[in-house]
């Protein structure tokens, strides 16, 4: 059996989802025998936040390296980042990390991938969109990336904040949503949507757009498990 | 600045609530500036309950103890047992941990104090209430401290499993609790009554009873955050 280490905080919200998400998928796999150790490290999302929008990928990678290196001195055998935009910086936070880390974009694109699914749209943070965080391992498996336009993603974007990110859902932001990324993927033919932020899942459930939604932050949860048991 | 560490998983859906409620009384300290650094180890609850139900208090204070000293190794400075029942080794545990604890038992009889409350029932586990987790505290204060009989604990206590221990609020479960409390309260007449398991807040509301209700874990929660700005 082995331990995993979540780096959370980003945000607090989808960290107590991830953490009832892993609970639950062990109990699931153990039938109900017995419940997982498990270490959360929490991290200030506003530091974060503000090296992600002034493009500092090396503090970034410095941040959630020392989270992983704090999980790693209280047992953790593995890690995960329970967040879609510090990926961007994926590569670097693993040179620097003193233990493995689940990725999320990998494991939602071998979702993708067993799919079959062609025309894949991702919707999530400014950064992660501007970024295109999952725009090269699209095209890698033969698929195409679609992105919202310039002021698409800003309209997105701007739904998350204050309350999605503080878990909460407002009805009429969720219709906005909703009603934007259906135009998005009439506009575009998308074939699937990748939800490429933690918390999009609070407020999109699959059945609720107009092409099957890819739940990343689900994915990366299962994904977590699975390791657990390796 | 202190960085706490949380002993959870006891249960997780309580953990969770301990998380969002230290990460939002964190926030009011800073009126929205920042989010805390927070370390939470989440131990196996099956193991620590047959603990319990076996009396075998030195165990439960080496587990306890066990995941303090993981806390330590990851930084934290001090830790909270974010469940009731545990503290019924407390003074085990403390003698063993590295790190100084925050005990529910103390800060919610502060709170009983301050407030004047004389006859205070406490409803909880199986183990909280036979064992008397608050008997002796309410006594030092002055109060009466008033226990549900034998058969009610036991009523009390089948309300707990299986779903309001996984965070699932059944509304016929709730108001067999209420009005089972609600008895109690006028049979022993109560002045106030002490959520003293860290689920029970999910089920039951200040306002739903027939008395005040001490919330042990929303005060446990602040008094987390006060030691944080110490």
């Amino acid at each position: 059996m082995k331990k995993a280490g979540v780096i959370g905080g980003l945000g607090p919200a989808s960290t107590a989802d991830y953490y009832m998400g892993i609970v639950r998928g062990y109990r699931r796999r153990t039938r109900g025998a017995g419940y997982p150790e498990l270490i959360i490290y929490s991290v200030d999302m506003d530091a974060l936040v503000s090296d992600i929008d002034d493009d500092r990928w090396d503090a970034v990678a410095v941040k959630i390296a020392y989270a992983a290196e704090k999980l790693a001195s209280a047992g953790a055998d593995f890690a995960a980042i329970a967040s879609n935009t510090p990926h961007l910086a994926f590569g670097k936070i693993c040179a620097r990390s003193p233990l493995p880390l689940v990725g999320i974009v990998r494991e939602t694109c071998e979702h993708v991938r067993r799919a079959g699914y062609r025309r894949v749209l991702t919707i999530g943070t400014l950064a992660t969109m501007r970024n295109g965080l999952y725009k090269k391992p699209l095209e890698e498996l033969g698929a195409a990336p679609l992105t919202p336009s310039d002021s698409e993603q800003e309209e997105i974007y701007s739904l998350f904040f204050p309350n999605l990110e503080n878990g909460v859902v407002i009805p009429g932001d969720r219709l906005k949503m909703l009603g934007l990324v259906n135009k998005i993927i009439a506009e575009q033919n998308a074939d699937s949507v990748i939800l490429g932020c933690t918390e999009l899942p609070l407020m999109i459930k699959d059945g609720d757009l107009g092409a099957p939604v890819v739940n990343a932050a689900q994915i990366h949860i299962d994904s977590i498990v699975d390791r657990m048991f390796i």
